[in-house]
């Protein structure tokens, strides 16, 4: 489970000059971005504050706040913009750096039942299918203000 | 978030009759199954055993039980062949029942900055990625053998 040292990470670095505008919500032991590919609109990222490679690298209280935070990020997107199905990834192979993708996914797309990262590597290779992909439904200042709203009111757990 | 009934649910009717020798291991919320593609060896899929499409369909105390469920099975994942990476997706895009993806990412894989599904779209194509990514370095029996004996001693939270 290699990790770079914070000096080299790009979460590491980012997290310490976060443009405001993009940044959805500051939790205790992480921050959520809104993620580029707004076709599946509220897609967000919740990087974890402390640098760590894998979750079972955390203590176990700082675990579960992380998952509890995922999980409120998660039913602010839900209550917003009402998804077919919710999508949760922490992969970090590029960068390793605790990030959860949290991908919503909508009836109106044609590839709703395979994995997301077939259409984002052609948006990679195809510029007409990245500016569809990064394009959503409204402005995305509008849409980080719909999920302010709605963490407002969620500072309890999900159920 | 449309779920289908139980009674159309594949993993609902899986969990009924499962093969042992698949079964990885019986948490109290959960049942790990040893997955198809192991060339990712290791890879486990976490059926949730009761249905929902979400986990904010969860009470708060089964969700948190299924998330140290997850990290469990990640830990023996980890001890047992000590992944490069780890990765948790829990999509459900075709099979809306909760189940998480854990797939150890290895440095001898070529593709292991990208997300294991395109692998996995061209194994749906092509017969001969399919047996590549279906065959693990041992077989898939000494595989569980080798999960269970991690989770024999993994029966308190991860950290």
């Amino acid at each position: 489970m290699n990790a770079p040292g914070p000096a080299d990470c790009p979460f590491c670095r980012e997290l310490e000059a976060l443009p405001d505008a993009e940044v959805v919500w500051h939790f205790p032991h992480s921050v959520a971005l809104l993620g580029t590919w707004q076709f599946y609109h509220g897609y967000s990222i919740l990087v974890a504050r402390r640098h760590a490679a894998e979750l079972s690298a955390l203590t176990d209280a700082v675990r579960q706040a992380y998952l509890e935070e995922m999980c409120l990020l998660a039913r602010a997107i839900e209550k917003s913009y009402r998804p077919h199905k919710l999508n949760y990834e922490l992969l970090g192979n590029r960068v390793p750096h605790l990030h959860w993708h949290l991908f919503p996914r909508y009836l109106d797309d044609p590839d709703r039942l395979r994995p997301v990262w077939l259409a984002v590597a052609e948006a990679e290779r195809d510029p007409a299918v990245r500016r569809r992909l990064e394009t959503g439904p409204q402005e995305r200042s509008a849409t980080v203000a719909g999920l302010r709203l709605q963490l407002q009111d969620l500072d309890a757990p999900c159920a």
